[in-house]
């Protein structure tokens, strides 16, 4: 076999632990150098493909990958940027460009780091490969806060988010507990993950399987959202604890699909704020209670000071297998974790074709929710419980997380400028 | 001497560590049995006392105060109340009460842990008592995230929510800095601190002292905010590095005292939301950068999983003191910590008057701020520095804080109930 360049892309929005997928391609693919030449990555991503902006990793010895292993955030830049129809005018150009950069630059492999968008690439990319007769193998590495990628039982990224989210609702629960008094308390937490509902269901770990533990209510996109049935549930809690907690997934819709928006008080309605927002406003201003609303945004998906272990060990192992898939020549493939067995939790890592799933999305089953739509059922927790477990100790310097700083080495263009 | 009974009460908003006070004051004032016999708590802070509504904690054993010394949260429920003045009816007819169930339950010492109002109803309670010739000494306990409280160099509280809040800073920053772009990102973390920037500030020990690193700027209620000159500083930075992270402190005011609010899309000015959503929108619509933003909530002064050490030893501290100073007789006093020396570290607890710091408020010096009222000088962050130093492992079950159920005992009433 030739041996050729790899080169590694971050797509979409970053996690906590797509710096370990990272330190583990890399990691990999040094081990391999009669395959494997050089391990580039790319500077923000498919963009930093296009505009020839590379780096060049071998500056980072064995201490810089450990330390980028436990480093939220994506090292080398990501993007969101969808890739235009191959068969437009456009597309072809766009296509031609990421083709002349890896010729340029001898790469036969691409693994790229992404969601279901990115699976769409992978496979895209596969297709104008072999139609161009370019020897390129492409893999996909699944990386998602959402845990919204068909084909995997879990997505790298997600169990994180989830053990972060899990834990803020726990202790903000235990705060507001403290502070519940006569005219009622309300406390409501937004959390991220698009059209689905798991982030959201992760925070119903906190209170294991009591009811009268926060969260008391959940409200997931899937369920449909019913503002009379959910402010008579806010009520019925806070009259028997004195406090109501509420977990809101960015995503909620009403049943007819219309999205919460924040109510301006002059009645008419007006994007103003997110759904925790409207939602802690409802509250107040049809239920009366006093509320607090936390919207954790991207706290919730860097935390690497309090990182999911069995996230972080998903995270590598996808990382590691992409390389060897692109070895094996599975062309098009991703690595997809597989659930093996409970208590205790096994797992392995499987191949699934990308092409077959991308742009899919994989929503909460219905046996994962409630039949009054408002809170998940103990299904969800047990299948999100093993995806939190274990701590990962981190360095500190000065109290803080110490994520150290890592040199990053451009490579020399090639090619003239690209004319974005 | 004679023997009495203590009673403990947690006042106003909780924190992180206020539990850990309360462990100390009980764990100490057992070590004096001969002369402090139950110690009891008030639920819900003082309007527990009115109701009568006290707990028993000699059914929480060593291992369950070891618990408690490590729960986030007031176990005994707070409240915010202000005692109504003393002179008025309403304010003779409330201290009468107290005295009352005082007697009833043999109360000689009370210990009241809240923040600068509760250091006012330490001073007035020692007053009514001697002026009712009843045998009470009445000592404060400072906490609060806020860290306002005069006559103390910190207040236990403040150093864990400000190392949550510059841990946030720190790994919220590489999120956004991996998914910075060509047409500019901002990110807007809200944080609280009512009309100081204490808290604010420390999210600056997130950049060390390197310019280009987040936070970028970090608004305090104390500089005075001017819009032009902010927004020109945001797009300096968004310009030179991609992106721009900004603290802003949710009491931050205009030159003329303004407030900060939403301003709605009519043109009006709205109270729709806090600061920190002003302010990502007013970048929006003036620069056009997209934008997030995160409020942390309750979540900053909640995260149990992520103490600052020297926190919780100075919470436990002057939880220990309080209990010496009411043997001592010091009455209307509080514990403060007093700075001795830095690097390394080194600090005291004496001994302040409660009355003659009630009501005020400490702010940032001048000294702290940088003269365009933009972000906090160096001074600011070897203040703050050693506060947030440490780590507190936690015991963990599942993934989570395991901060255990505990069972709190209530003491039989002894008088008829109150009509507030």
């Amino acid at each position: 076999m030739a041996r050729s360049n790899l080169l590694y892309a971050h797509s979409g929005g970053v996690t906590a632990v797509i710096n370990a997928t990272a330190s583990a391609v890399i990691g990999a693919a040094r081990a391999h150098p009669e395959r494997i030449g050089k391990v580039l990555a790319a500077h923000r991503g498919i963009l930093g493909v296009l505009a020839e902006d590379l780096i060049e990793t071998a500056a980072l010895d064995e201490a810089a990958l450990q330390r980028l292993s436990l480093r939220p955030g994506g090292v080398f830049g990501s993007c969101r940027f969808d890739l235009p129809q191959t068969a437009t005018a456009d597309g072809r150009r766009v296509m031609d460009r990421l083709f002349e950069v890896f010729a340029a630059h001898d790469i036969g492999h691409f693994i790229y780091n992404g969601g279901n968008g990115s699976m769409d690439v992978v496979g895209r990319l596969r297709d104008a490969a072999q139609q161009r007769g370019y020897p390129l193998v492409c893999i996909g590495a699944p990386k998602t806060v959402d845990n919204d990628i068909v084909g995997t039982d879990c997505c790298p990224g997600f169990g994180s988010a989830a053990k972060y989210l899990a834990t803020s609702m726990l202790e903000a629960g235990l705060d507001i507990r403290s502070m519940a008094g006569s005219r009622g308390s309300v406390f409501v937490m937004e959390v991220m993950g698009r059209n689905t509902g798991w982030l959201a269901a992760a925070t119903a770990l906190a209170a294991g399987g009591d009811a009268d533990a926060p969260p008391h209510i959940v409200l997931v996109p899937e369920a449909g959202f019913d503002e009379e049935v959910f402010l008579a549930e806010v009520r019925r809690v806070t009259e028997r604890l004195g406090y109501c907690t509420i977990t809101v997934a960015e995503g909620i819709r009403r049943a007819d699909g219309s999205p919460i928006v924040e109510k301006s008080r002059e009645g008419g309605y007006v994007q103003l704020g997110g759904a925790g927002s409207a939602i802690a406003r409802m509250i107040h201003e049809r239920l009366g209670y006093k509320f607090h609303w936390a919207i954790p945004d991207y706290l919730q998906r860097a935390g690497g000071h309090w990182l999911s272990a069995v996230d972080r060990e998903q995270a590598l192992a996808v990382g590691r297998a992409a390389v060897e898939m692109a070895l094996d020549g599975r062309n098009g493939c991703f690595p997809a974790i597989r659930r093996l067995g409970e208590a205790p939790y096994r797992w392995e890592v499987g191949t699934e074709d990308a092409a077959a799933i991308a742009n899919l999305e994989r929503t909460l089953p219905v046996a994962f929710m409630r039949t009054d739509g408002l809170h998940v059922t103990a299904a969800a927790r047990d299948y999100i419980r093993p995806l939190i477990e274990g701590e990962v100790p981190q360095p500190t310097a000065g109290g803080l997380p110490d994520y150290g700083a890592l040199a990053l080495q451009p490579v020399a263009r090639r090619l003239p400028p690209w004319q974005a």
